[in-house]
């Protein structure tokens, strides 16, 4: 699962992403993505051993928290404070149960509806609303595969 | 994988799924998701041996198949025609290799970017936008839990 939320980060403009707790083999899968789909200059993938800190360090620095739960204010009904939000922001999705701590400490609680469904879609809504839909054209410098979208079948242009 | 597909499908407004293959103890799983928050009156959650069966009765009924690939025409591009796709929709989403049978027997291949990211993601991306996002305003009315939207915390109306 946490390498669907990371390539959901990469393909829909996070600039990277911080993973509490080790996972080498995880770790490599995505790093040969994003050495053949390109991201390797900018895209961040960090393996850090407690979150809290970051949520400090990332306060210090200005930025907004927002941590995505089911039991948070519908982000339909947080849409228009889109523009006011102050960058860069730190997204926290957890997998299984999150600490209260990450509640209380998140700048905003914000659902993806209020019901049980999956970090990966709540983590993909959030970036297409803040972007509008406009990630989905993001292309990569890098990136030594491209696909050339098709009506039906596949195209696929390979370099490097 | 195939929960987290499943629970988007319900939470984002579809009204079944259709899964090749057995997996009993993860349909329990599901079935168990769907007493606790509403959804038994209607969400049909049925496993088949062969999808390309289900496509063609599909067919035959008038409705229209969408085929979530990362190689299809990007969302972006098709969302204008939306309003003039014929219902029901038959949305296919894979997980592994998807067949080249579907790619030709969609009516709409449509990639929600041409990167790789989830399916996961894929298809709740897919729901918001044909819902416009009023799909994550939806109530079950046999639910046995209800969330009450917080900003910070947990609050959960439980009955029945």
């Amino acid at each position: 699962m946490t390498t669907h939320v990371i390539l959901v980060a990469r393909a829909f403009g996070a600039k990277g992403v911080y993973i509490e707790g080790k996972d080498e083999k995880m770790v490599k899968s995505i790093l040969k993505v994003i050495d053949s789909w390109g991201g390797s200059s900018y895209f961040l993938v960090k393996e850090i051993e407690n979150g809290k800190s970051i949520v400090n360090e990332w306060k210090e620095k200005g930025g907004t928290i927002i941590h995505l739960t089911m039991y948070g204010i519908n982000i339909n009904d947080f849409q228009d404070r889109f523009e006011k939000i102050k960058y860069p922001l730190l997204i926290i999705v957890g997998a299984e149960k999150v600490e209260g701590w990450y509640y209380h400490n998140a700048d905003y609680n914000i659902a993806i509806g209020n019901q049980p469904h999956s970090e990966v879609a709540a983590l993909a809504i959030f970036l297409d609303r803040i972007y509008k839909g406009r990630e989905l054209y993001m292309e990569f410098e890098d990136a030594k595969i491209k696909i050339l979208p098709q009506k039906a079948g596949k195209k696929v242009i390979r370099s490097g």
